[in-house]
């Protein structure tokens, strides 16, 4: 169960309109790795963790977080676009810079959402459930958020570099040093799990039951040895149970696939061999 | 450039038909997590990676792997219906086995690709461009692919243990050990670039730029507090840069957001207060 | 801001496994009409309120309680799965009635996402972005909400007749009320308005700009007059500014359009005419 | 079955080429709520009708009239093209306004369609079958349309004020009345059903199946009570069965859920509690 | 403009309910050559012929014939679902037969549509306009056409032969003998087009602009030279202009690829070689 | 099984930076028709094809050659972007041409893929599994593949006039001359189909379970006979088994569709007629 207070965690106002910012910005909104994501992935692993009480609960604080962020950048893009001339086709015509400013923002900012934000990239794209990960595994799960937040703290840190609106900027500061702690985070709730299960996962899957002779092979299938020469090409692996193999010319080990016919009743072609 | 030869990498023959199986597998050709993903995941890295030679060889030879692990998947796909009764309804009426396994199948694989692989996960959905990640930043990107060989040796494991046809059972072994050197790989390709720039990504974008005074706090949005005992709660931060802190009771910053009102010719509601 | 309290708002437990059912019941979490859209409607159109707090505040409460029905969904979808046979290939085979549940179920449940609930409708696609409608003209986004009320409740009330367990029937019950008081509170909210507005939206737009001769009638596009007898085709119309009009035998008033060849540069067909 | 006359319903003549607002008016084609959904909702809807063929016969009027709509707005973006330079890089690259103009413009309507119309809204996103609704309920259904010809009016009168082009507020002019009407006309139609059915949809689920002591509560899940000034929240509820009520202060009625641990075969993260 | 008339151009009457074979037919609605994308898909063509009023007359012809087909096919749908036992779960739970009717259909027939036609294929994925192709150069679009016509009929074939009821073996009757025309149609128009401008689209582009020492040649880029023995790897090329040539063995032309840093704004990792 | 060779197909270097037609290039790469599409379509046909040597081989010779125009085009994308005023708001701001070409390019080049192609078309559309067709019908495939060449050649043609880059118009006059060929070559492996199997697909389809009476026939439903004076309208068809027929006033066949109610448990309203 869920409350809301009205207030912003952290002031969100920018300097002067800037439509075309506003367009960028919603990449941290409804992207690939924007806040929605981070805030959907979080809760939907939270609500699915089976015991480990400490690994729930801190689920929920950041996912809980995350929709704030949200709200924090959808209030930013409404108001960047305070006072913009959205729609004003006469002076636009007339001066350049306005009609810039027209042609470089998201027109579904001033068809559909009347100035709001959008649950949208940067390019128009709808968020989509697909941008989540939650597996039931949580060190699994906790790799694909160390991920979120590092491509998360990248793209806000490009954005940072875009603009010198100073309110913008400090709206995304405080998101890059929230996604510096949620790297931070996530990075000690992985070396704690490492620590109990390895570094494989799942790491309940008998190894013996895989393949192990190829477990530890780099297949050198792109001309050029220059791969060769890293950590992963030899000595012991990461995960202490084995040794890294580099295998400069790979062959195959299967056959030439050949295919039944198909039923008549499907209508495939029929082998003319 | 890229040559083909005809014989698989590994054998990708199942004992007997089982097209309900032949759907679940789907998952692992074109799901979030499925081998489409990692070989254009990686090719896209690859292409774009900026310098460091040894890192776009590393994605360009395993990009190059993933693109055979489709084509294993793909033939057993196809190879698991053979000989299935896709399409004989009177026998289906009559059988109640017939039915079922009629029943449980991707009907698209009947009707739209004559029995042959789709580029689509389990449930029928197509894969899309948005499961891959290619940021320019490698420490970034080889975290994203921790993740997908994480989530891909998980799911395969599941599909594992959810047949025991030993066709099946042999390819999925040579997944899952492919996926266990992969995340050995990665974690050594990360350890490499952890240890020149540190854990935080970005790692050029000046410390001094982000809120300092919140990029090692863990903010409690979630009652109780089970959270608060992690390593990410109390002492210094894994980035060697700061001490965790634990705010048990967050306050907002920001005021409530006030918006201005639209100008009148976009016709939004205009404030009645 | 928001803040998280691990109880749920109401409880969320079936009597017995239903994998079945479980897959039914994303509907309600990530369907076109699911709980994430009238969390992620409400919000969104609460974010960009500008002025009419009143209106804000009320966007605000209501969006806040779906994140929690998210929350109890997600949960009762988590239980439906505990204790079923949902990777026992043996038993499956052997046994019809399990071979059947494992069928009808959402093959993504067991491999993807370990017992957890998808952020998906009930036949797996993804939540998109565009479910949801935020406008900034709230007499038409309260239409937009009453409409979900109505799709939803209506979704809800089908669901509580597919199943006999009580404890699902209690959590639909509990949603089916709440979707009641919504459609009873939004319909509120949309006479407060209609009266100070009136009917149409915009209505800021000036009518006289509009072809006001053909804003009132009903053109007889599908041969046969049954729809000539209602209440749209004749007498005042709704809105109080008009008589509606019916046209049994409507002619267009347009040309045939006649367009202009491509420059040669676009290597369209040219014009052989 | 159906049948086209050559004529376009209303005239679809700009005055001059333009581009960028071409771009724009792909929004109410293939929109969410453009001409494409409209045409596509009615038809489906009344497809599906059964008996109340007074609603059937109104249902493919309407559906029948919007993809003359849709023809109208391929015309007129067709045209809006025609003259305009798109692809002479020489002039671009020197002239800054038509550099300007061929940078706001869709590249797909010279790329791909050769300067015909897409079928996407006015960023590129493609059109959805996800963006109409039919459930079988006309009352609920009636409410969707409603909210679609709100949201059409508003995006077409929004656009009217962003040209000065007399041919293309000529057409607009046309869309807006008809979008008039047809709210004028669901709304009668929705008075017609609430009038037999009351106001809650589904109207034959039986209330006492439901939790009603929850049935007319707005609860303040977002701080400050601003909402319970509203006619929602206090007095008889407009479906006439019940009192609103007003909770300040809501509290969890379900307990903290606590989930069984996955079967180990699943390879979920074991609890550790 | 369009009009409508109540009668079905040919009738579409089960002998008796099957909601599973309803889900099947569902692809040649909404999937991605069902009749959805055929209609579209000719009328986004016609709309946008430039001169060539032969060809926009039989798009338009076709394209509205194509409407008529959705409309029977969705009132199939509907009536293979009457009387069906969708959701007496009491039942169900007794009898096999009727659980395995309820398991194999698709649920959001029963939850979301109240058993209509939804704008969906067979595994229930949106329809979507990028289904459909319009380019402007009419050769190209035709054969898309003769394509979409030859799956159209593929998928229509496979599934008369998947049930035995005669009102639906009636309805894909027609739809394939319609397909056959329209295949025999489309190939006229192709070969009437090909005589006057050749084989190549596009035809007016100059071929000295193209690499034209490669425009004839197969790479042998899969081992084996079993593609060698086709018509298309010697002799006269089909369109008259050139020799087929076979090369077996490759090389690539071009320089390995060094991308030079990216600005240090941006973040991405530096090269370290 | 897949090798990989760093040396680029064909040189892909232009001449200066261009941002804005990086983003217009994306359409080549991740378009409906670009050269994903294309590697894609013609692997996943060569996995399902049975038997059929020739064909198999032919499809993974070009499937492959695919590959490595996807990596031409994304190191060309790379490259249009080096040097460019990405992120340099100051100097935008005052210089019109620098924000013009910052304005006009993809925001996600340099917020997501730090300056790396995207799998994306140039409105930033992810590419999608729906956008390949793979039907174990090879007649029916070859159309798709020779309608796929002829779409993707008009678009290359089109980008070729676009831009007065040397080494963007030579890596676009390879692609131009390689869909001559692969025009050339899909339409020589049609004839060799069709001369074996008919025109019609499929072949196997006996004619005596189709309508044949209507196998011949165009309706004119578009008002006009322009349409009747095709080489379609009359005379032998192309198939050599029928003759063309022209319905100037096409009549249903059909009756008005009458729908049974829906069972009350599914809330649908009621019939009040």
């Amino acid at each position: 169960m869920f409350f809301h207070v009205k207030e912003l965690q952290f002031e969100a106002k920018p300097e002067r309109p800037d439509p075309v910012f506003a367009k960028k910005l919603q990449e941290l909104i409804g992207g690939q790795y924007g806040e929605m994501t981070v805030a959907m992935q979080y809760m939907f692993q939270g609500w699915a963790t089976r015991g480990n009480e400490k690994y729930r609960d801190l689920l929920l604080d950041i996912g809980t977080e995350e929709i704030g962020h949200v709200e924090m950048l959808a209030t930013m893009v409404a108001r960047l676009m305070d006072d913009a001339p959205v729609n004003q086709q006469e002076e636009a015509a007339k001066d350049p810079v306005v009609g810039a400013i027209m042609g470089g923002m998201n027109p579904q900012h001033a068809i559909v959402s009347g100035l709001g934000a959008r649950p949208t990239d940067s390019v128009g794209n709808p968020w989509m459930g697909t941008y989540i990960t939650a597996s039931g595994n949580l060190l699994a799960d906790f790799r694909s958020n160390l991920n979120a937040e590092s491509q998360g703290r990248l793209q806000a840190a490009r954005l940072y570099e875009m603009t010198d609106d100073k309110g913008i900027k400090d709206l995304l500061s405080v998101l890059i040093a929230r996604d510096a702690y949620h790297q931070n985070q996530w990075a000690a709730a992985i070396a704690e799990l490492e620590e109990k299960e390895g570094l494989l996962v799942p790491s309940t899957f008998p190894r013996e039951k895989e393949r192990t002779d190829i477990s530890y092979t780099l297949y050198n299938l792109s001309a050029g040895e220059e791969s060769s020469t890293g950590r992963w090409a030899q000595g012991p692996a990461l995960d202490g149970q084995g040794e890294y193999k580099y295998v400069s010319n790979p062959k195959p080990e299967g056959d030439k696939p050949m295919l039944k016919p198909a039923p008549p009743n499907l209508h495939n072609t029929l082998p003319m061999d």
